[in-house]
């Protein structure tokens, strides 16, 4: 069910990529974990991480140097990839912000792309596969992600508070029916018709929040990334978090932009602020 | 003379790549600098990593996650590329243990070689070159490195010791006289006379060591190294070591291998034991 691809020792735990066959892409998939050694003991909490446009399964983990604190904090770290490989959709390799490397964590409906652009389901599935076969504590969760993937991360957990107990995020593209990556995306994977793109727009999600997250919220942004203006909008979050009463931690840093060398340097704060949300 | 070609903020400080035409080398070269916030106050000590076969100038900075060590202790991180890149030699990417990303950090003498392929003398124009233009204190200077780049810090310290006053490896080709490798490289570089051969060997450097480095030398190999037993050789220049009186704290962890999990899991330590032996 579950291959090693391959496997590394890491901060006195392993670092491990697998490969599986998914049931909601139809395809095999890759994902990676960090497996920290306090899971010899039992069951540990566990970080879904969603990475970014043009990312694999491997980007966070060898970019963002997140092991040394997983390791000491007793955190799971996994990764999935953003999107399917090998669907071998007309065009799906035509733009970097389309198709391969860019799945958005949603369910396409639009025919072509509906049979295996099933990222949402995917990760649903992922987590429950690895509940079952790693030393998971399913009741002590957390997602967080960067861009593409920090949408996913809001989406994700704003959908399921009840499987995602605590939620952060570098950078996200954090209303995407106002931007042009998620315009593009959203026509594409869902069609024309905007009211199916709420679902999938953590702005629009926040809207209608019944129970806000008591731990609040933890966004990094950089005011040197070259996306903010055009593509993120965490303006529109934040108010819509003001409106929802959900606490919201937005911190925004001058002269970062939105690569790795950023989310290296804040990343120690998202596993710390994880980790004590999910203590309990 | 040095082109900015990006930069990244990061830690505090500043992640930069440069492009430079190199006067050793005959050719453009690039290097890349973690320049930490203390060079804002005046000159901070610096460290050169030297990467190992296939690397780039990009690869410590993005995959060992130093700069947050080298952000609290003041230092400065430079990573020059491997090799030439552009030279053009007949047959120089034919294998990925030779030519291309495979420089070995020395001056070639073969006539097909010579004109490019000058690591050793290149390190030095590097040095001197970071030593005018950038806040580096000249005279606290060390030198670290993982396989071919571990062979190539061990030796430049061992030939140079009045200028790098500290020098660590992991997991380096420390004997390559006697290894694939480094019989390959030195043939290829250097012709068949393997007495040109001691000058860039460490094992055999440290025979002909006069003065020990005090504070010691630290290398970190992991046993789960795929090349410990053909390539790497430590137990040659441990006993080398201990005929020369030359302290050498040798660290060998079981499980862990060649790849930068293991450099992320100890650098740390490096990066500490430097700033000690260059406190002063």
């Amino acid at each position: 069910m579950l291959e090693i691809v391959n496997e590394h020792a890491c901060f006195g735990g392993v670092q491990r990529f697998y490969r599986h066959e998914s049931r909601e892409i139809g395809l095999p998939m890759r994902f990676s974990v960090f497996i920290p050694s306090q899971a010899q003991q039992g069951p540990v909490p566990a970080l879904f991480y969603l990475a970014g446009l043009t990312c694999t399964e491997e980007t966070f983990m060898i970019k963002a140097g997140a092991q040394r604190v997983a390791a000491e904090l007793g955190l799971m770290l996994i990764t999935p990839d953003t999107s399917p490989r090998g669907a071998n959709v007309d065009g799906e390799s035509d733009s970097w912000d389309f198709g391969v490397g860019a799945g958005f964590y949603l369910d396409a409906t639009e025919a072509k792309w509906a049979r295996h652009y099933r990222m949402y389901s995917y990760i649903h599935e992922l987590r429950e596969l690895v509940e079952k076969t790693l030393p998971v504590d399913a009741g002590r969760i957390g997602i967080f992600g960067h861009s593409m993937g920090g949408h996913g991360a809001l989406t994700m957990a704003l959908k399921r508070p009840d499987v995602f107990r605590s939620v952060s995020a570098f950078a996200p593209i954090a209303a995407p029916s106002q931007c042009p990556w998620g315009q593009k995306a959203f026509s594409g994977y869902l069609g024309q018709d905007t009211t199916a793109w709420a679902q999938y727009d953590a702005t629009l999600l926040m809207a209608g929040l019944k129970t806000p997250f008591p731990a609040g919220i933890l966004i990094d942004q950089g005011l040197g990334d070259k996306f903010l203006a055009e593509q993120l909008h965490p303006e529109a979050f934040e108010a819509a978090c003001q409106t929802a009463a959900q606490p919201l931690t937005l911190r925004r840093h001058a002269d970062y932009d939105h690569g790795y060398y950023f989310i290296q340097t804040f990343v120690e704060d998202h596993l710390r602020f994880h980790a004590k949300n999910l203590a309990a």
